[in-house]
């Protein structure tokens, strides 16, 4: 009975809609923490920016880059990390739903198993969770534009934030700070730092003002072996020099044409 | 300079696609454990089934029906769990990508978050995680039998692996157990189960049958607030009867009428 | 080599999209004339309403409705017309090109090989065309707001324009009537055509004021066929009953309630 | 009455779903006529290769891309036709249903248009229709793939028909045609025209073996425009060189390169 209960009902997979994404076209996972300003005030993040907090993002980043293979390049800044799947991959055979939750899912598992590694006794107060969507960039041209426009925000958030904490920290509510802000340009919040806070913006963290980039890089390692040396000879060690892909962070600009002709190979494999 | 970057590249934003699913529809978001297989065995799940795993399941899922008032019942049965919202919900103005992406992250979060609180001193390995997708059914008839074939699975699922791990416990193979019950009908299984092992199936926990439904329950509870009796006077305390929507689990058919018609409001609200 | 060539290429076929709408659910297909404005001027149709091209309008669609059976509903006014397939409807698998372009494909054709049977000797100058979409309705109660939105819509654009052209008719020019018009409410629409042009509007032609329903009906037919009385005697005429659905015009309201409690199985079937 | 009745109905509209194509990707839309094998057949059109026929669906495709500045290339064979818009085209916001419903409907009311200019006094039985459907392509390589397929297709097609009707013209019935070609190469099917029909297939008229394709190209002309010479003089008339794109037809192969660097400014156009 049960048996024929299942056949009867099974009719109901046919209101699934296929959602595989267009071939030959770059795949950006890009997820976002949700609700990260609460979260980061109740676990006392320091600000404008908590280098734990950036540890674990990208800890998890790296980690979601070791379970994909597919993924070529992630960038990531403040709560979110963008993820390229390389134009070819036929993971999950392109179904949308299925890479974007698969990637949100193992990012947030990371982020909370390694929160220990990063925050030590300080513990979770209640979980945290990342929303993710799948958007598709057709050209190097135009997926290079959108890691820029990424990087740009980063910059004029990091900028934003450090003056605004640095007025705060001087004494000012969080309105005044808002309302001294509004209205300024770049140059201005520069000024601001440098002649007020005595801070050289332009030398404080990569990481902070740039984000993270993870690309795969090739390393040689030396790796012992045990071998035969001859036929008749039983086993001996030997030193051997292997090729490896490992997935290395860069906190560098990528708005420019220099990284990208450093690490040319990136797009196309 | 960063500014005018940022205008500069946001044109990328053009290439999201709007996903809003069709309105007055109910949406089933179905999650699945990855890789579970491994991840029981490696963590020494109980087999068949392992109590402490299905109330994690179930407990995470409650925690989604709290951050989502609009889910209106869950089902859930092994390593999945099935969501349906009702069908006028706005959340995330109805963007597939958004909402299931969030379902799957939540869930994910409160499955790691809540493991000591099932597992005690048995630690993760390693983080599990799990996938989604969105489904759209257009009318009751339909949503109830999307949830009929997930139970009816439920069953025929629960009913060999409860065959196959009795055979396996009294010295088969795994590939003698599998070969055993190939080709067999639930008659054949449940009569394996009672001459051979002395279990009637029907007598097992409801829960390992059945599966999990929660939904919300209007219960009616005692409170105690601080009242003023009279103008003049101080505070003093008074039971107050109240009325609150509380997530209840049932292990139940829901495959027969008798569930729904006494539910009949579910899907309604 | 050509056999070669032919499955080197065919690997492009990857690119086109599954597009199958959700089953279960009311398809229309809403078809528009594109440039009717200028079309209609240069074929020197009558204004407001040109009973010629209603006509024209309404002998297509009738003729989409006997191509595709699975049609149940048309409803037609100026120059559009919405097609309602049955919610059961498998036609091309549901898949949403395939049905929007075959029935706007076929409604340009019918339109411009019946266009003489209207239009007589008036030539066509160059030939007219239509766009179409695909809207899906999950539910009786939307799908027939869908249409008395375009019902509704047809009464404010007949009313105007029949004012309108009452007003040009008597003299203003485009722009003064336009101006005369603008921020009326239909009550004062009624009002000016009573008494500035003696006109009843309520006793204009219901094709005007309603536009045109199609639906199919049930007809007794008496048909002659030949038949044999008896196994040694000849063939004979005889008069035999039958019953058979044919497509009926009706413009008549659809906002209220009693044209659907009529004619209540239409959405059922 | 009606203003209130339209604005309550108007929340139908949030049923259509958006249907933008991806950007900077280049939109294919393919038309196909529905039943041309009976169509074809009812108007007696010549086997394998009707001239008439073929000068019609050029002609129709001519008007379409008349009609659509972005379209740059077509390509047609037998009762088919693609067209290809430029990756950059903001045609009605790249809405997929307006363009592939538009294309096909200007297409099919062309058709009938000119159906008389190529078939004179043999008149139309009934109105042909077209199906069609949009394809991306998001690089040149597999954009000029899908050509490619296209004219194989035509090839195998063409060799094929040419045969069957060369046998079946030489009196064996169309099942003993059928089942002498079936199974052969290419090769074969050339040498059964040369050594039994005395026909070298290469010789055949290249639109039937290679079909057409339409680009613009630029043509230098002559016109004659009044000017005024000096200011007090009166008009006169004077000879202007001037530039025009002009829709120009191909009948030739589109699978070398030869063709795509004759014309390397098409698909960045």
């Amino acid at each position: 009975v049960w048996d024929m209960a299942k056949s009867r009902f099974e009719y109901v997979r046919k209101f699934e809609q296929d959602d595989r994404l267009l071939h030959d076209t770059w795949i950006v996972i890009r997820i976002d923490g949700r609700g990260f300003h609460k979260f980061s005030s109740e676990h006392a993040f320091s600000k404008p920016n908590d280098a734990r907090a950036l540890g674990l993002m990208n800890k998890s980043a790296e980690c979601v880059m070791q379970t994909f293979p597919d993924i070529i390049l992630a960038y990531g800044q403040s709560d979110e990390f963008s993820f390229i799947l390389k134009k070819e991959t036929t993971l999950f055979r392109r179904r949308a739903s299925k890479i974007m939750t698969t990637v949100v899912s193992c990012f947030t598992a990371n982020y909370l198993f390694h929160w220990r590694d990063f925050f030590g006794e300080i513990s979770l107060l209640y979980p945290p969770s990342f929303d993710g969507r799948a958007v598709l960039y057709p050209n190097e041209s135009v997926l290079k534009d959108y890691l820029r426009w990424r990087q740009a925000d980063c910059h004029i958030n990091n900028l934003y934030n450090t003056c605004f904490w640095c007025l705060v920290d001087s004494g000012l509510t969080n309105d005044a700070a808002e309302e001294r802000l509004s209205g300024t340009q770049s140059s201005d919040k520069n000024e601001i730092l440098f002649s007020e806070f005595n801070i050289n913006y332009n030398e404080l963290p990569e990481i902070f003002r740039k984000g993270t980039t993870l690309i795969r890089q090739e390393v040689e390692e030396s790796v012992t072996k045990l071998c035969k040396a001859k036929k008749e000879e039983g086993l001996s060690e030997r030193l051997v020099q292997r090729k490896r892909k490992v997935v290395t962070a860069f906190h560098t600009d990528i708005i420019g044409e220099a990284f990208w002709s450093e690490h040319s190979k990136i797009l196309d494999l």
